[in-house]
């Protein structure tokens, strides 16, 4: 793996210096994790001049599950920094000038006002710039290795659903079904959950982000689910609406055949080349021309990896294109207020048509099943 | 409590004035919560010259168990920050100066060089100070209303610690040790585990943070846990070593004995006037002078309440001295590389000796329980 991180770094470099600097310094975690294989908490990346160094706030390597960081890569641990010296940051900044570095490019997305000071006043020389979302970029298209990670993941997550579909729900509250998935999901070999599983019955169920209540299930009630595993740090999405009861009322057909109509219009129009907004707009054209625009979510899917919230945005004034390798959701859904909706939400890579077209990621039915 | 929430502001606003700003810009979202009574997702609040106003990303209330901000405030919605637009920092700013401000107090340790430079380029005339610690350091004394809540968050902790004790513990794993504690604290009403829990077996007992693994609960092992319960948003925490099987070894009574004795020194140190430092190096050098200095962990003890990890730090360099109604944690522990420790971890509220000393929250016996 180790060149795979060597390589990551190296092109990180070449747009760097495109931007005119030779040397970079890496703080949001999930891109250092990208950049080292690893992201112990505090540390920094200092890349450039073949000084590539992470800089650690402790010691490394205290607790056996840790991810130990590519071992190509120089490892400086600072004292703890529990009596306000030692930001890895500035430490980093400080070697950079030592190795004769004129400039550095800072993640100013992530480092604070206060962090770019202290960097400033010990290296006063020293020209910062910004690194912009570069990292973030680079990490939009996936490789095989990363892929096979959220091909995982979705298996974890499909089976831990799967499995509670078959256990009895009704009288049971949102909180315990969310808690049993996340105790399924470490159970089939997740990291753990990719998010805060959302389950949503009656008047709860299709909206977005939901935080499980003390509410119970009952009969006649839609009942929404989404949930993810992290596997090795990537991190994939499933959401499905469920019926509870034998017959569904014909309000609940209509609604949910509807969304999933727009779903699956959002999951045709991935293909390399598409833009995001096209993609954002297929969906949503569905529900907006059956009368549900006001209200809808301003995104119908996100890219998705080492965080579940990743570029790109699927939504109407996203900027860009899709490309081969890159995981999105697709996740539209309704919320008729008092009364409940749909979601449904798949985990999808962006696969060219000569190839089969998207890779469906997470597997479970989507028919409408009444449980 | 809106009263509550409306004088806590106004005490900022004095700090403020006396740092020279009138006006002045929250965004880390405990503080927000602090002064607000609840922190949606990116809101900030803007507070002086009479215009306290809470900015969102996006409409309130959408979830029924979300919490209501202070009803005495304004409240302002921005468009979904989907497409980039609609900082709520930046809007903030931006009415700052509509109402006249000429400077404006920002949280420079949690603001983003990305956002301090647009609120700068949308508001250049408007001179921008640091707030640093502010908020933070109101937060350090409880009320008694606060005080409650980690009470109540302390007994639920118990209980679910309790719980497990009575149920068969070798053969399962740290994971899932873990998980059912955090499902426990839920059924007790917690509205979740303060952080993740921490289930530390045979050659992982002992460790600070330990992340549970797949390793399973064997006859002889130490078996460390600690876990915590939020509560109305405060977060405490309780730490207890154990032993499985009938009698522990010698080396496991005379560690024991030995971190009950630093946390007991620890905890009697507690009261209002003492140094931090202090409290640190009665616990401290217990430890120190068996022989187990090398290794500690950077500090013994912190301050909690909306973060499971505030001011103050009971640390060597610490500086500051303790007030009444400060809760603290006093967690002292050792780990001995490849046999692993022991942790002992209260949560206690500092009280004047006339009120009988400090208040102890997290009241589960110290005793060495063999399980």
């Amino acid at each position: 793996m180790s060149e795979v991180y060597a390589a990551r770094r190296e092109r990180l470099l070449e747009r760097c210096a495109a931007g005119g600097s030779a040397t970079a310094l890496v703080s949001r975690p999930a891109n250092v994790r990208y950049l080292a294989g690893a992201a112990p908490r505090g540390a920094v990346l200092l890349l450039g001049r073949g000084t590539d160094v992470m800089m650690c706030a402790g010691p490394l390597g205290a607790h056996p599950d840790d991810e130990r960081p590519d071992e190509a890569l120089r490892i400086q641990t600072l004292p703890g920094a529990a009596d306000g010296r030692g930001d890895p940051a500035v430490a980093a900044a400080d070697l950079a000038v030592a190795h004769g570095a004129e400039s550095l490019a800072v993640e100013e997305h992530h480092l604070t006002v206060a962090r770019h000071r202290a960097i400033r006043s010990v290296t006063p020389r020293l020209r910062l710039t910004d690194l912009g979302g570069a990292v973030e970029q680079l990490r939009v298209i996936k490789d095989e290795e990363e892929i096979s990670c959220l091909r995982i993941g979705a298996e974890i997550a499909d089976q831990a659903l799967s499995e509670l579909l078959e256990s009895i729900l009704v009288g049971r509250t949102e909180r315990h079904l969310a808690l049993e998935l996340e105790r399924r999901l470490v159970d089939h070999g997740a990291d753990g959950p990719a998010f805060a599983t959302s389950v949503g019955t009656g008047p709860n169920s299709g909206r977005r982000g939901h935080r499980a209540t003390d509410r119970r299930v009952e009969e006649g009630d839609f009942l929404s689910v989404c949930l993810g595993a992290t596997y090795r740090g990537y991190r994939c999405e499933i959401g499905r609406t469920f019926v509870i009861g034998t017959s569904p009322a014909d309000w609940q057909i209509e609604l949910y055949d509807l969304v999933f109509a727009a779903q699956r219009a959002g999951r045709e129009a991935l293909m390399p080349g598409a833009e995001y907004r096209e993609v954002d707009r297929a969906a949503r054209q569905v529900l907006d021309s059956a009368g549900y625009g006001h209200g809808l979510s301003s995104l119908t899917g996100h890219g998705v990896g080492l965080e579940i919230d990743e570029d790109p945005q699927l939504a109407p004034a996203a900027m860009g294109k899709l490309d081969a390798c890159v995981p999105v959701t697709v996740e539209p859904g309704v919320h008729l207020p008092g009364r409940g909706g749909v979601r449904i939400d798949d985990t999808l890579v962006v696969r060219p048509e000569a190839d089969g077209g998207p890779e469906l990621l997470t597997i479970t039915t989507k028919e409408l099943l009444a449980l």
